[in-house]
């Protein structure tokens, strides 16, 4: 074993072997390896059922405990009953369950060069020097990872297709059919993200969808792909976005692009999941017209019911692109007729770069509450994961990749602190004080984080391109559409109906809620409001004054969670990680800290009500 | 002829030969060349003075005229007469010249693999993928552009020497040998950057230079270098500087560190060329005692009298960087026991990258005015040429190299309008009023770019890393010294004695010029000073309005420059480049006019006085 971090699951401390092949070889030898040290008396049987698929059910008799399902369902119920013992949790007599969406996927954005866009933890583990190049050992490790919390879904590169990743789907079948086979026996199957222009590189003189040749030329290489992968989940698109290849050059909508692929993957039954991450990245920064924000909307809602039914459109979480807080993505409540996939982002871009602290479950459960299970009926998240040495670079990044299997199999029932102190339970095993530490300091993490970072949902605040660390006017005066409009007396945008009308695409009671002032979450007065700096809040502050305190608070924090952390009995390898990341940590903070309040104090002129320090 | 561009010389449209080794060579053959277009009637006679070396007599009798000097000092004076032949100036019967500096150098920030640092005419014309790679013939004719105008030592390499660039004085020497006689028959010497370190690279475990063995590692290479390539003209060293290493790493001062490597160069006529570009380029922006400009004279000043008679101190011509407006550098007044040397920068790093166009003459005026022209005993300037097509990228900014070369040759008869005047009539040989447009263009270029970006003399605006386009608080938290500090009521730095003392590092005239905010030129008002922006400049205007007047009719300067070229009868392919270029320079001079407008209206909430559109 070749990872001295065995993350959630310190009790399968040996590999799954390369010989087996199915998920329910799979499960017997999690069993076998793990029951004499969790519960070495008890007798577990696994009942294969042929109707069933990924829902399995747990039964427990005088003789032991029955796990039932098909292959996939057999190797959840071996993890859940594993997970259960290992937290000292205790399951009913009988239990089941059924994920609530069947594509539960991890979207990797790694280049075939090796490097990982937004990547934290190192380098690729699929690619290096424009071939593949992985260690099958640690992919098997992660097909276990996977597994272990549901997901079944894993795309390989990266949603910008750069030279020769496109090949993927070309003379590197072979070598994919082999990676694929490595992530079958977990459950897991593979997806690609291709060059909307792909068929141009084969003779085709244009990608438009309606092209009868383009169309042929798909539908042939899907033949090809699928007879290498059977099984393969599907493809993923980015398509006239951020300077992308799309259907917009050919005067086509995103319907007429999706489909085309769609009906190419439909034989095979693989799925096409079409991002909809699509807006103007060359605005002018003097257009105070234009919000970025709305163009999903614009560009989307308008086709609905227009899509195959293999199409799932895949919808970042917020409507900007992964801040550390965002609305709700109104596109996703505004295609009742379109198979939607919410879009997280567990690398953490924005929140942190998996060296500060940053549990995402408070995020998800607002969001969800916003949202609603059933709007949706597939989930995605950009993966956290590299070839550091901790594959989540952070070992308390893997909580996020933990939760969010918990989150994708079934939202309802993923509540932030459970999630929290089951994967504290597994990976440490601390007594319940240090447990509770440890729980506290992951489930205040974003909301520390948010403090010391850019204000009330103003977002953009960051260093233009590295996005890490404070540049209160990075994005100021860019291209990006991404605007505080910050002057000496307020700052914000006003999206109300008075303002840019991107609170007029909510549904009535979420557009009510985010415009009227007094109903806004604090957290998001700035997203929706353009305020004064001597506006008074609902709790009496002022809002610099909440701008002054919210910078201190989250510094503190900080300092505080360094302190707490020394005290943790932690493992040597992880305590090494940890305490290095928390003192960068503590440098960032105090630089957003510090940045922020004099940049706010030479604008505004106010001073701080408590007198600390602002350097002006 | 690879280049189509023949710069000054147009009369010059064949390659000097290979074969050709002696500068009376090259002087006869370009006399041969030339005289047949220029004056065909005229004899010209070439008398070789054994005891002459670069300084020129040009005689005119009635049978022709003679040219007589040393090798070089013939080769300078014929191509001074042909110049003035094609420029149509009459020569006085006797007419002698001698260069006021010994050292008229350019500094390549070339590396290795072929990329320039600063560089805007392409790549290197030395280097690529980490060895030499040249054409030869680029190469002499950069030597007779060089000749043409009196420089005479080329430094090929970066001053951040990395590596493999310092195999230049090892296993490279063969090569670097053939380089120098490419030059040598144009007058041109070598010099090479070194690396400081360089002996840890050979066993020698320290770089202390009070230690002998380093003294003797250097001493050897010396040797071995010098037979390689005897007339190499010295080495140049950033030591200490932006990461650089240096003396100080070992307690050692900058004249033990200079002297050491000077005593290697001495037994062979080397000279040791030190740059004093020493600063702390990790400030924290929240302490505002340190103040950057101040840190060479505090570096050096007090080693005045300590440097060995082969050493030079390079400083830049201001205290900061090349900013497009700078007081002269206090440390070139305050060492007069000390060799110095001013390095200015033709690469138009701050100053447009040569897509703007900004001719120096008006800069090198203003700074050699106060600085007196026998402060300092040579001349540096960074390089800004190219692999381009057009060796300096723009081919208005030839009129930098071209300008610099007279410069340095003698600065009290280098005025800006004859430098521009004749390098228009020997460059492109217009009608007089398109000379006049195209001179004028010349001379007003750097104040119309001076407008449109920073305002009067704040610097360090610029898009950080790039130093393209505007950034108004790009540099501003970051750690490299260099804040204007603006909120809503004022912006600047007091540098007087009442402030951070900078200006008490001057001589009581320019100390007292600078500290009296009446007598402080208005374009640098706010180097010295911190003004409110309500503050009422000598012409009646607030500074805020100067601020916007400046970027509007920076920018309207540029809209006109467009026009006036446009018509302008250029060859063809000056014309491409040229008008490409001013419509980048268009796109950037809005950039930086409306950027900077809403910056300072965002922060002083003041109107425009005359109603322009400035954004919110």
């Amino acid at each position: 074993m070749r990872d001295q971090h065995l993350y959630w699951l310190p009790f399968l401390a040996q590999d799954v072997p390369a010989e087996l092949t199915d998920p329910i070889q799979v499960a017997r030898f999690e069993l076998d390896l793990a029951l004499p040290q969790l519960a070495p008396e008890l007798q577990v049987y696994l009942a294969p059922d042929a109707d069933a698929d990924e829902g399995f059910s747990i039964l427990r008799n005088d003789n032991g405990v029955t796990i039932s399902g098909g292959p996939r369902g057999i190797l959840y119920g071996a993890y859940k009953l594993l997970m259960a013992l290992a937290a000292g949790e205790s399951l009913p007599r009988s239990h089941s369950q059924q994920p609530k969406y069947a594509l539960r996927m991890i979207n990797c954005w790694d280049n075939a060069d090796g490097d990982i866009e937004r990547g934290y933890s190192g380098r690729s583990l699929f690619f290096e020097s424009g071939r593949f190049d992985y260690d099958p050992i640690r992919l098997r490790q992660l097909g276990r990872l996977m597994a272990s919390v549901g997901l079944n879904v894993l795309c390989i590169n990266n949603v910008n297709v750069r030279n020769p990743a496109h090949r993927l789907i070309e003379d590197w079948l072979p070598e994919l059919a082999d990676v694929a086979a490595i992530f079958r026996p977990f459950g897991v199957k593979l997806m690609v993200s291709i060059d909307y222009s792909q068929p141009m590189r084969h003779g085709v003189t244009t990608a438009d969808p309606l092209d009868p040749q383009v169309q042929a030329w798909w539908n042939r290489q899907c033949e090809v792909v699928y007879q290498a992968i059977p099984d393969l989940a599907g493809f993923l698109v980015k398509a006239d976005s951020e300077h992308r290849p799309g259907p917009f050059t050919y005067g086509r909508n995103h319907a007429e692009g999706a489909n085309m692929l769609a009906r190419a993957l439909k034989p095979h039954g693989g799925k096409l999941i079409w991002r909809c991450f699509v807006y103007n990245c060359q605005q002018d920064w003097r257009d105070a017209v234009t919000d970025r924000p709305m163009a999903a909307y614009q560009h989307y809602v308008y086709l609905d019911g227009q899509f195959d039914d293999n199409v799932i459109l895949q919808v970042k979480n917020g409507p900007f692109d992964f801040q550390v807080r965002e609305p709700v993505s109104p596109t996703l409540l505004a295609m009742p007729k379109t198979n939607l996939a919410i879009e997280w982002q567990l690398a953490q871009e924005y929140t942190g770069h998996q060296i500060d602290i940053y549990a995402m479950m408070g995020m998800w459960q607002e969001v969800m509450a916003d949202l609603g299970s059933n709007t949706v009926m597939a989930m995605a998240a950009v993966s956290n994961l590299g070839n550091d040495d901790c594959i989540t670079g952070h070992p308390f990044a893997a909580v996020n990749l933990f939760g969010y299997g918990l989150l994708a199999w079934n939202p309802d029932e993923a509540d932030p602190e459970s999630i929290a102190r089951t994967w504290a339970k597994l990976t440490y095993r601390f007594g319940q004080a240090d447990e509770d530490t440890l729980v506290n300091l992951l489930l205040e993490s974003r909301g520390a984080y948010e403090k010391y970072t850019a204000p009330l949902g103003i977002c953009w605040m960051v260093v233009p391109h590295e996005h890490y660390g404070p540049s209160p006017d990075g994005y100021e005066y860019q291209a990006w559409g991404t605007y505080h409009r910050a002057n000496r007396d307020a700052i914000g945008i006003d999206r109300t109906a008075s303002g840019t009308g991107y609170a007029e695409q909510y549904p009535a009671a979420l557009r009510d809620r985010y415009s009227n002032l007094s109903t806004c979450p604090d957290e998001l007065k700035l997203w929706f409001h353009r305020l004064r700096y001597d506006y008074v809040m609902p709790d009496g502050r002022t809002l610099i004054q909440r701008i002054y305190d919210d910078k201190f608070e989250g510094y503190a924090w900080v300092e505080e969670a360094e302190q707490k952390l020394s005290s943790l009995p932690l493992p040597e390898a992880d305590r090494k990680l940890v305490m290095d990341r928390i003192a960068r940590q503590k440098r960032n903070a105090r630089e957003w800290r510090d940045v922020l309040n004099t940049f706010f104090y030479r604008l505004s002129g106010v001073e701080d009500a408590r007198g600390r320090k602002i350097y002006d």
